[in-house]
């Protein structure tokens, strides 16, 4: 099959759509989405999250070195979105999307969201201008899950979160667990073993 | 909701599973499985990978300034585990998976993968040494879609690719279209005309 050559943009994809909290001395906290997030390192964990310079949470960000990524499920997908077209200059969106913040561990002032599956609580490390958006690294220095989503067997369930992906301007579920790391080369009874335990997440 | 307080980790979810090629004077085309991947920069588009130092194809990417983020649709997705599990330095991936190298745009050595949905060809812009792994940013020089995901309206169907997400080493298929951005706050006619296009998209 042949390619039809495009002008480049940026459509990596599927990519988190996650909502970011930050907060500031004597600024509430306000909440942005942000659909450029990745991890960039896994030992010490962090995480990248691109900010345009004129969205409000941009400052408070780079002032405060603080910020909070909350991972999203379904249910807060009506917040999520309201929150990446209105600007927390104008109102309290956090508030009026009825979410809830609560003290994320180690940071001085930006809160997380309860109703998240799994907070990653980041000081920024540096902060890197590309053009339209800067780059924020982050420093994950605690985690948070959702209590309903720990296993007491020590395993975060992710997989009941019920996670949001963002691909070309639409929100979507996650559907069926395909397969697991590492499945291509694994040995036939722990391929089935495993293979057996993820279709028993999939719920639909 | 209470949060659960975990040691720190990189649990940014989902994901883009990508697989990544690169290749050099005399070096023969090589795929890594990236999972580190993310959009950091809209004009000029931009993209993210991290790779650890000690992987193969880190400095073929280092040396030729170069590599290709190739999407990965379900039937990629045994190709891809394989390519994140072994390693280049032992065998020829690409070619053992049955995977086909085609000319990337713009690319001196690197090619993208013919099997890809969609690829970005990316010339590096800086590397970065985090702990583990080594952020590479690249700015997007080309951009192809597979000719069957091409409308002729002009629009990329990339709700046909069957794309993969990752999340907490699980690979998973996109399930389905829930929003568009902006649905939140969209008039009643708009919001109810492109919720039945998206509609339409889902296949299942």
């Amino acid at each position: 099959m042949a390619f039809v050559k495009l002008k480049p943009g940026a459509l990596l994809s599927p990519v988190p759509p996650v909502l970011v909290t930050c907060a500031g001395e004597n600024i509430r906290p306000n909440g942005l989405a942000v659909g450029w997030a990745g991890t960039v390192n896994t030992i010490p964990p962090m995480c990248s999250v691109s900010i345009r310079p004129g969205r409000y949470s941009h400052d408070i960000i780079r002032d405060s070195g603080e910020f909070v990524i909350n991972l999203c499920g379904k249910d807060m997908m009506q917040a999520l979105d309201y929150c990446g077209v209105r600007s927390g200059r104008d109102e309290d969106k956090l508030k009026k999307c009825g979410l809830t913040c609560v003290e994320a561990e180690g940071m001085q002032y930006a809160p997380a969201v309860a109703e998240s599956p799994l907070y990653l609580a980041c000081k920024v490390e540096s902060m890197t201008p590309l053009g339209s958006h800067d780059l924020f690294i982050g420093r994950v220095v605690s985690m948070g899950v959702r209590e309903d989503l720990w296993d007491e067997s020590g395993r975060i369930a992710l997989d009941r979160a019920d996670l949001l992906a963002y691909s070309h301007g639409t929100y979507y579920e996650l559907g069926k667990a395909l397969g697991f790391f590492g499945f291509s080369v694994a040995r036939k009874d722990v391929y089935q073993k495993r293979m057996k335990e993820l279709r028993g997440t999939n719920r639909k």
